[in-house]
């Protein structure tokens, strides 16, 4: 008898990127067994899908009301017990809620909702639940990042005074949408996407590395969102002066239109004694740069590391941990969260440092705000919920 | 009804690193499904093993000889169909040997064998079984190091003149081994790691590299072997000098002592025109350097890259691709193969391209002209099989 | 008879840093001789400087105004013929204007003046007095950022959206003014500095970077400046959102308080179809990004770089040139164009290529804008001269 | 008066890279004046040459025999008191023992002379003389280089167990040789450059840096010489095993057939505890990496580096003090021992701290080594003077 968490999908079928990513997360580790899915609104996609995934036809659905009905009529020892949620922005809350509502973990792709209001709402329901939920900003599964909040946390580096953080891409550099390129499509589609385009998309991912790393809050923030691309419908790049609960304050740079930039998010966050820096292009190292001595190079697998980066970490020294093992940490450790819970024992720290609904609504309020201070001719807007 | 194949492990019980990347890097893409093992030569140890991996109980066995016998009892739909090997050196050639000789395809990890007449052995063994035969030579799965190979093959570079390359690490700078490190112990025991210390453990990965990436055959070596930490029974140490089949020369250095290092494998080939370079540290770029025009930074994901660079990479680019990946590249192109072998039809040369009995000849015959090169007051040594 | 230029200097005795630094680019290629100087207001100081520096104890002088009377008195022949002004900022503007109107060269460390309105009225002087004018904005001495305004300029990158520029650093993490430190003191003293600390000091560099790689002007800004250590009298950090005149938008931090930073000022321009990127700390490379294709990695001393690169070149690739070289290419760009005038002959637009009296108009008007929109509630105010 | 040193120059007219390179090094600093030279042994070049470099016309000789006879015809105080000789390698010895036997010191560009019979007459030569010799190998005036040879000498990193340096060029991948290319001409000509091409021209710099940084004299070497070009007389590639004094082992590789390469030099040196990397494409970094602790960035202007790398350094951190200021260190301390042997003082250590005959003897036997072992069949040969 496996001891693997039955998993179950709505979205990501043929062809979606996202999806795919999710399934290999919560496989690397062998935690999960995708069990059953919903995996487009498309019944035939959806079948062709599963069946592709090597799942059983019957546990294959064709919408997300039918894989609940349907597995809350199997006993419980085989019914699904964690739902990924990995469709587009419009498509999170309503499956995202029903599945807590009778009584399934949740892991939900970002940003968590449509609309702040959602997120709000769905908060409520999964405090209510007494479910697991778990938001997949996976760029704080990275063993470097979560070493980056601990140098942070122990104090080394005194009180925190300045943030820098950026995600520049360039693939939305020409009018992409409306053609095959269905990522480009929807992503700049504000009845699937939201309110925000790059901001919706890769600023919640800075934003929310800015908050984790630094331990802070944003209180106040002042945008410059631009629509460079002719056409374009959402915000495809802005930057953002912001300020924090302990007043530090920081930039954060989102751009879309960043022709030959990949996908380096970056972040620095600066204290009185020195500073940390990381970014994905050089995703094992942690720079860590003191006032009055030399900066020093801290690497996964490193014997000087805290728990929470060994923990999170599968291969020695120098051997990369990439961008998928990043997101099955997000996996793993929910996973540890949840078997914790079905044994009746207490997590361990390391486990949940996941993120989930606090950074959901925090991310769907920066959408909100942020949106809100870019057509503001004010400089400042305080960041509200 | 599933379609993954049935693997089963020999070797890598509760404790051993790289049995547990074996499972991970099968588990990646969902191609297999662990159906059984033998897991440590310690009976207990196996089956404590494989309960924790979630294996039925009755598919836990206490030696090799066991897992083939009994599973060779199972109807054909249902038994092992993919042995992987883990185990130390010296337990490398009789399981395979027999798990080609009845009737499974074999993933092994390097070396190939103990000695090289057993990998003669093997390899014809391997030939005559019709079954196939992948060895874990991983760095020779990361998209950018294929891209090398393409480039070079390409003929882009000239005629290639010049091969460095090198693996230092570090974590043998101590005496480690009779200790607790079971690592150290059985790398640094002849009756258990074979003639070769740092040649055979890392040595063989670039020398495989160089082969790999430059297409050529290494003819003449000169050594330079040396027992660095007092005590130690093998080569912790070494430098080779080497020639190839079409005249250019090259340098291949293996360490063990180069303290602070930790895998950073690395690998340069120069020809007429311009040359290519890869180090592990950097895992997701190949720098191509041009005589006359600026060097390209070449990415995994990137639109301009083979299509062998392609398929095997899994995230946009950006995204960073790691060991598991590279590892993981070899288990998905063996599931192909084998896979399309089953329905009869003919592999893709991308899928083809995994290592194979011929790299592990090539690897143990490598052993034993360096290890003689080193005791040799000769320059030049031919190398033979 | 030597063809060098006679050079003076005032200010830059004993212990100035930057008078140390104008001297040594002076001196680097040849083109001028030190003949005379005020080196300080402590005529002590200025005279053991003068002796020091190996000139005639005749020619070092008390104050700027006895090194004007003294040196109208010889013959123009052996006259001082260009003048270094190395003073703190609130002795910039007498002296220049002094210089210009008496007939002198001058070359000048920025920022131009103490006020904007010292600055156009600099401005009108120099330009009546026919005479030279070089204001030390180094950063655009580098070969390599000669580089990425050309390719800019070229049209390659198509129309430019972005600008991120960046000087991070860290030597103001403390309260360092009012002890030893002699360049913490007066750059933090509104009476010698100006109205701005970090925005004048470095952030006017930024800015000057930015619009000579974008060949753009700014045209709108939005600031957030900071006084981070207590008891600073003037901003030590701020970041400002950049509008430019063809549409672009762009961010500018300026820090003094990154602990661990050195000087690591850096530059990326984004195009429809490219960017380019320039940081100190890799001097001599610019990489050059595609939008469809690898990006380059450009290199002073390249074959392939415009006549602008190497013009400011002297030695073959890969042999490092430094700031000092980027400092005497300003130098020695500024003797060529004043030897060109002297000859009655044309200087080349290579030559040409050294920041003037306009860069140090608009560097003036940074500060007043940016420091003006610091104290703003409104976001965007007009960068008006 | 000026207390600037008298320079004369033999050698490096018009078009010569290297003498206009010895010229900047001399006059960073401001511590020589040029007053005399013979430029070229084509007297119409020598006289343009020093025409264009401002001499008295008169200074200006057609050949060293007329600079050492001229120049000691007048007054002790206006006569010429260092000489840079700065010829091919078969015009070093006569020039540099008569320049040293008739009272002047003298700088010499490496390899020290044509033959190692020469070098060790030279050796006598200058020891007699009582005169001050430097031999420029540039490499050892980086701060960070003088950074790392004191790290080893401090014995943080143990007993020294590995040396790996290398020096890959590119510029040799064609016969550029009898063509406009002077450069290539000579260094190719066994009857200007000697014995060896490569080996002599950077190889040489690769076992000084070696020697330098690691505190330790090689013993043994075995060498693979190769000569890739076709049409080429001396070799253009090669490798060599090497051993040290304390019984350490390296690998010292030097190519001028690395298609794409510049001239990134670059030295790893491991003990017991740790490792120092420094290369040239970072040349103001040395990375200190350590068995059991993160790996340190050291760099020029540090706070923490020692007063060697602080006496080579003129900006503050983060300004890059490049291939020029390196070559001027090894002036300007020279300078400053021959300062202070005027003034009857003794030189500091970090004055004293320049290359000189020992490492000039050293290096000519490297090469008559290197070339010996490249011939030979044997593995090992016994580094001999």
């Amino acid at each position: 008898m496996s001891d693997k968490l039955r998993l179950g999908m709505i979205g990501g079928g043929q062809g979606a990127f996202i999806g795919a990513v999710h399934r290999i997360a919560a496989q690397v580790d062998g935690a999960y067994e995708l069990v059953c899915g919903a995996f487009s609104s498309n019944p035939e996609k959806s079948k062709a899908s599963g069946l592709e995934l090597g799942l059983q036809p019957e546990r294959v659905y064709t919408s997300y009301n039918e894989l609940f009905e349907k597995e809350l009529q199997l006993p419980e020892n085989e019914r699904v017990q964690v739902i990924s949620i990995v469709t587009p922005n419009h498509v999170h809350f309503e499956p995202a809620k029903l599945a807590l509502e009778k009584g399934f973990h949740v892991v939900l792709d970002k940003p968590m909702t449509f609309t702040l209001e959602e997120a709000l709402e769905l908060r409520k329901v999964a405090e209510a639940s007494g479910k697991r939920f778990c938001l997949t900003h996976t760029y704080t599964g990275y063993p470097m990042v979560k070493e980056a909040r601990q140098v942070v946390a122990s104090g080394k580096l005194g009180k925190i005074r300045k943030v820098y953080v950026e995600y520049p891409q360039g693939w939305l550099s020409k009018f992409e949408e409306g053609g095959d390129n269905k990522q480009a499509s929807w992503r700049t589609d504000p009845s699937k996407s939201g309110k925000a385009g790059a901001m919706g998309d890769i600023g919640t991912h800075a934003f929310n590395l800015a908050e984790y790393v630094s331990g802070l809050s944003v209180t106040k923030l002042c945008a410059d969102l631009n629509i460079v691309v002719e056409g374009r419908q959402l915000d495809d790049d802005g930057a953002v002066l912001l300020k924090f609960d302990n007043g530090a304050s920081g930039v954060l740079m989102a751009t879309q239109i960043a022709a030959g930039e990949e996908n380096n998010v970056k972040i620095r966050v600066y204290g009185e004694h020195g500073g940390v820096e990381w970014q994905q292009s050089d995703e094992n190292t942690l720079l860590v740069k003191w006032l009055d001595k030399p900066a020093e190079i801290w690497r996964t697998g490193g014997g000087y590391v805290s728990s929470y980066a060994q923990h999170n970490t599968r291969t020695p020294a120098g051997h990369p941990e990439g961008y998928l093992e990043a997101f099955a940490n997000l996996y793993r450790n929910f996973a540890l969260c949840v078997k914790a819970d079905l044994a009746g024992e207490e997590p361990k720290a390391e486990w949940l440092d996941y993120p989930g609904v606090e950074e959901g609504v925090r991310g769907m309020a920066f959408i909100e705000n942020v949106i809100a201070s870019g057509r503001s001719e004010q400089k400042w807007i305080n960041f509200s919920l």
